[in-house]
């Protein structure tokens, strides 16, 4: 069973979406990959921090899921980092209202000993310093190296970020980061301009318009699935990511076809994420759900036509 | 081979991107329906309305493409419907500064005799007046109808409009258009709403995002070509839907097997109309240019995940 470990946050989010609004719940880029990636079947741990406020039922959620949380430190006398949000009518905008890094702020990640030989690696989103840091702890480079940011740290942090994008294989980011992070409009053009900084495969994520992978030339492109409804968007980037990581990790195969499926199986594991709350979706999903609903993309994207 | 009569506005635009402006160029929804249609060997006819200022240059260009234009009046002492519109940096967002109606505001349509029987009827983007008129004149139904419409008959004709949408079996509008429509946001349950009004079929285009096909419960997704670079979006939503009626009116099957595949050739034919102004490439575009590109649809959709 290969090993896939995941960097991140492990947060409580408040959401307020126009369907509703919670307190805090669990949330953080890292749950929301794990929780999707636990559905492939791999040896996945988290390298994370939180506060002694963080309850204890949230851990054994991830470890029911055989999620190992080794790699979560808890600082007792710090608060876990907290984020609240407010989505605007159309879901596709949202107002951060509260960041508070907390334990986040002097995070020193150490890599448990049992991930330190880990096949495939997930940096999601967090400060590029943090991601380098992990980096450098594995000493014997994994097979695939994914990353996920966003605009803060292009914004905030932009030199060492670019230093970490010169180390990976694959970055997932949005089409709004990759213009920010190549100054192209055309997704086409930003591609290729990202390839040249370092990832051999660019995923950039359109959120409801799907993502399109990107390897040099070849281009492939995942649709959302159409939704009657879309609930609470928070987490979908990362399940995304999840699934695609979860995907390559079980199957071991790093080709660009099997990335074509990857895309597949995060933007079906998305599908589910937005349907509830934060990750309620994600922790009573099953795999005859997801399997049906594999079913629903292949037959919303799979077409017969000839050519002459 | 099927007949195929479009009705629409043929015009002069005058069009402004960030890549240059033109002075008054052939244009019209019906000219980019049927230089789309044109490309898939069917007996195309148009009715339209044209002013005495109307260059016979531009009507052989149509003739030469095999497009009969017996059913495009003339009236030498009027002008020519003219729309002039400037897009913003994103291409994505126009602003319309002129449309002078002319000779369009008292069109009254006649149908040539020779189509009189059509097989396929496309009704382009104009008065539902005009549309519902050309219905009118057909004494046997033909085999479909397709319409295409826009938000500013929703704001200034919803009357006359839903009369026409009751009788036809596809509409193509696009995103923001269906949930004028239909007061959903969410495209599934616009499209839901639509067939209710009458269409089996409902297109909804989403410009650089692609195209949704809905069928009662079934859904099919074309995307659009991720481009290096877009030239002139002007004529897009037309030439989509030329190659889509184009292609199944060649076919003669309107399955939603087969309507499937006419979105794919709706969007690759859209993707060669954005690469140079008005209908500059729609003129020159070769099968096999067509050809190749089908190939990339297929590489960029195609995948083979196994369902377990």
């Amino acid at each position: 069973m290969n090993k896939l470990l995941i960097v991140g946050t492990v947060a409580f989010d408040a959401i307020e979406t126009p369907f509703g609004q919670t307190d805090k719940i669990l949330g953080g880029a890292a749950t929301y990959i794990s929780l999707s990636a636990s559905q492939f079947g791999v040896k996945s741990g988290i390298v994370s921090v939180v506060g002694g406020d963080f309850p204890k039922e949230y851990l054994e959620k991830l470890n029911e899921k055989d999620i190992n949380t080794d790699g979560i430190e808890i600082i007792e006398a710090g608060k876990t980092f907290f984020w609240k949000g407010k989505y605007h009518n159309d879901l596709n905008t949202r107002d951060t209202l509260i960041t508070d890094l907390n334990v986040l702020a002097d995070f020193n990640p150490v890599v448990p000993k049992e991930f330190i030989d880990t096949d495939f690696l997930m940096l999601g989103n967090l400060h590029p310093s943090v991601q380098m840091a992990v980096i450098n702890q594995i000493p014997v480079r994994p097979r695939l190296v994914a990353l996920d940011t966003m605009n803060f740290w292009m914004d905030n942090a932009l030199e060492e970020l670019m230093e970490v994008i010169a180390k990976i294989d694959v970055i997932t980011i949005n089409d709004e980061e990759a213009r920010q992070l190549s100054g192209e409009y055309s997704l086409v053009r930003a591609a290729q301009k990202i390839h040249k900084m370092g990832p051999k495969f660019v995923v950039i994520k359109k959120g409801e318009h799907g993502a399109l992978l990107f390897n040099n030339g070849d281009v492939f492109f995942a649709p959302a699935l159409p939704l009657e409804d879309v609930f609470d968007p928070t987490g979908a980037g990362d399940t995304f990511a999840g699934g695609f990581i979860g995907h390559i990790a079980k199957s071991g195969d790093i080709s660009f076809e099997n990335m074509k499926r990857a895309v597949i199986s995060g933007s079906n594991l998305a599908s589910f994420c937005v349907e509830k709350f934060g990750t309620e979706r994600m922790e009573d999903l099953s795999q005859d759900e997801i399997q049906e609903r594999l079913l629903q993309f292949k037959l919303l994207t799979q077409f017969d036509i000839e050519l002459s």
